[in-house]
């Protein structure tokens, strides 16, 4: 089915085109206008479509997981025939490859799938059964049972860098919708296209799996003023970001000061620290190469992308920053997503260039085409390093700083002295593993992900994956937002005592008619309960 | 052994008595002043505590759960033993009967038991394994595996209505322990004696049981300023508080304008309506004398004191509050914990039965006695409740409201109108549960536990309790702060890529050493992996 890009607003089953102001998207490859206009949501159809979400909460939560996931995999089913309509709008919006934007469908299309399974199992609701022990002495026990059930209405903030994977019917849209959570987006300005196209194939999904109206809407918007509607709306029950640390803090912070705070559950990137131990230096090292691909994967533009590289200093880290450079300098030059991102780098790289004992390692020239900004490995001493808090800013961007230090003593301090990031990457062998065995149990203490001989860049999509990290990577280091745990930002317990069976959840029935994985009694089974 | 009280703070393995400024606290049945003085803690001696636990958290995180388990079960074994000691303290310092005093000591003891037990069988980590699938296309997986890390050191904070099971050694401690988190505490000015011995006996269970020194310390403050040092302090990873709504929001509002936010699980009350079905106003019910009891239980001093009760007016509800106060009238009058707490008793009772449409019922005469506080029913029309938010506030004490209210649709209009609580009760017979079925829907909207056909107070110590709920009852509706679950509030997880077995922590490791449940492949398994 051919979808069109119109321009308005997707509220519930209807679109809406109330509003005055437009914009458009450009291409970042040409710095050129796209052919497509949008309107911007005007107060009231915000309004509109949380006063839907808010109607369509108790039905939509009313549902059993199996029927949540026929809805999510007719997203995935529609937005894996529609590839082939959706590529151009996303590399026209994006100035990311075709390879990318395929890679990046599929994984959106892998993730609704994983979380239409979840629910379709059953088990993460975490139900626990304590069946009443009435002869219990000094006192009967009554009957008491809990399990997870779903938050209410997610605002979901599209992510610039992801405009699959992370927006519209995303991670968060797809986490949200499995938990049994009506989900409104606010689609991200740089590619209203691409989230509208993928709008309509979820209310598409929605009618022809017989969702409750509301249970999806889509309004687009480039101001600031949009998403801070939709995060003070008291009908607004949980929020979803990925971006920037000032955005995320912005809305953390309104969040926190509504009448009743929310949670915001905002990943804010980081500089993914990685640490260079003396084997990964040795001549002939096949890490200067990968990491040269790795910091300017997607033109550096990923929450994971390798930011600071940490080592001994010598000739073999020397070498390495060198090799690491000339790699960095025979890669193609891409453009990035968008005129302002580009300009916000260069700023930030000078500003760090610019910084006491930083020097830039024999870089290539500013390439001058539109949009396109020079990839950069820079070089400091672990003692300057420790003097200027300023040099963990992240230049968002294939940037990344070689830190020297003296000794493994100044090593050690300086990954004492990082903020939380999402992932750390050790490269060695496991002789210098265990040498330097507290460097990496301080580097454990400071991440969400820690890895080994590996590159951070590539999140796997899986139950044990945790993309996420201690603030300020995250709001809130204890969830996750890739893999099937991220359902659980979404779900808060209820316990039930001495509930007819008939005001039970499923979940919670002496039969277990789900057939899922509960706690009865402290102890994991998936039997009925005994009569 | 006999613990001598001191008055001193009690820093890792050592008293401390830098303090000048002294404070006591009194026995609330007479008004006088306990014998014991108690040195308010000073800013380095705070300090000193914190950094103890800071050095404190590694060591202490990388012990087994049956190395943890055994110091809980210590402290456990020297609570029970030292009943005798400690039920005179407890009772001088709250006032309550030793009947709750050895009950609520018990509870204490079990909490401790099951924390024990929980952190002993180690499955709460929620362990989750991908094993590495090299030959898996277009890209080879990586091996990822991911469990709970504790988050370092925790600030509790004694609760006045609890000196034993929320406070020193309550379940905020217990739990955090059980995680691997040292825990600093605040104790409650109103009972120090009963903090300071059951830290001292905490201690002994530390030092028998080899834990690194501050694991665990103790601190005495009558002022906001120790609370506040403690939320600030930048070693500090999360708190842990119950008690009033006022001083739950201050320590939330501190902790989330720290330089690094962290998380105030802050438990604050709730009204915990009760919705009064039909068969439950019947002559002769049960009821009134049960409300009776649960409104008076403990003076009324319960996070779970039924403070609301809603029904359809009538002659049926007219009876059943005129029984019910009573019913009220006839119990003996026993003291509040602290004349402050009576005194905001009194001025908020006063307020409310101020409050255009309130009416008392026909109550006692107000107790001339120290510390006592009318028993109060009051009534109030489902019309001049929905105009009136401020009948909402919890009046900390033995007091209901009861709604009468004109129609089902008023009632769950009310209902939809009520603020978030820890319990909503439901009373009737199957037949009314199914009449009221959106009524008993809304209220499951609202809280944390729904029980049919009981009372509020008494929460169960056990994996399925929620004790928690929907702001403003706690800062987190999420979390349980009763009941095994309680662990999770002190723990984040960690993903392990590629990480040599040396470098994961046991329960992640190939052959399942602590013999836990674990998620491998998305499956739930006590298996090893096969090799």
């Amino acid at each position: 089915m051919q979808h069109p890009i119109s321009g308005g607003q997707l509220i519930g089953f209807s679109e809406s085109r109330a509003g005055q102001s437009h914009f458009t998207s450009h291409n970042p490859d040409t710095g050129k206008p796209n052919p497509w206009t949008f309107l911007e949501a005007t107060r009231e159809e915000a309004d509109q479509a949380m006063a839907l979400a808010a109607a369509a909460a108790a039905p939509y939560a009313s549902l059993s997981g199996a029927q949540r996931a026929v809805f999510l995999e007719a997203i995935a089913s529609g937005l894996e025939s529609g590839a082939d309509q959706v590529v151009p709008l996303y590399t026209a919006e994006s100035g990311l490859p075709e390879g990318r934007a395929r890679g990046e469908l599929g994984r959106t299309v892998g993730q609704l799938r994983s979380f239409a399974a979840l629910a379709r199992e059953g088990s993460w609701v975490a139900a626990r059964l304590e069946p009443a022990l009435p002869d219990r002495q000094p006192m009967p026990r009554p009957d008491l049972r809990k399990c997870l059930v779903p938050l209410g209405p997610v605002v979901v903030f599209g992510a610039s860098n992801f405009p699959l994977a992370f927006s519209t019917a995303g991670g968060d849209t797809a986490s949200a919708l499995a938990a049994g959570c009506p989900v409104v987006v606010k689609g991200h300005p740089l590619h209203p296209a691409t989230g509208e196209w993928v709008a309509r194939v979820m209310l598409q999904a929605a009618r022809e799996s017989e969702m409750p109206e509301g249970v999806f809407s889509h309004l687009q918007g480039s101001t600031h003023a949009l998403g801070e509607q939709l995060v003070m709306h008291p009908a607004t029950a949980a929020v979803g970001f990925t971006g920037s640390r000032a955005g995320g803090l912005a809305l953390a912070r309104l969040a926190e000061n509504r009448e009743v705070p929310i949670p915001v559950f905002a990943e804010m990137g980081s500089i993914n620290p990685v640490l260079l131990l003396p084997p990964a230096l040795e001549e002939g090292s096949a890490w200067p190469a990968a990491y040269a691909q790795s910091v300017t994967l997607g033109t550096g533009q990923f929450c994971t992308n390798p930011g600071l590289l940490l080592g001994l200093e010598g000739p073999a880290l020397d070498r390495f920053r060198r090799e690491l450079a000339q790699a960095m300098s025979a890669l193609p030059n891409s453009c990035m997503l968008d005129a302002g991102i580009a300009a916000r780098y260069r700023q930030i790289r000078e500003a760090l260039l610019g910084q006491p004992g930083v020097e830039e390692i024999e870089g290539p020239a500013a390439p001058e085409e539109v949009n396109r900004v020079p990839a950069t490995v820079a070089a400091v001493s672990g003692r300057d390093f420790l003097g200027n808090p300023g040099l963990q800013e992240e230049a968002f961007g294939p940037f990344t700083l070689v830190v020297g230090c003296a000794d493994a003593s100044e090593l050690e301090k300086v990954i004492a002295a990082l903020e939380g990031q999402l992932t750390g990457s050790v490269l060695g062998d496991t002789e210098a593993f265990r040498t330097y065995r507290p460097a990496i149990e301080a580097l454990q203490a400071k991440v969400g992900r820690l890895l080994f001989n590996g590159v951070p860049t590539g999140v796997e999509v899986c139950p044990s994956m945790h993309h996420g990290g201690p603030f300020p990577a995250t709001t809130d280091s204890r969830y996750t937002s890739v893999g099937t745990d991220a359902i659980l930002r979404w779900a808060r317990p209820v316990s039930f005592q001495n509930a007819p069976a008939e005001f039970l959840p499923p979940a919670l029935r002496d039969e277990n008619p789900l057939g899922i994985w509960r706690m009865v009694n402290g102890k994991q089974t998936r039997e009925s309960l005994s009569s």
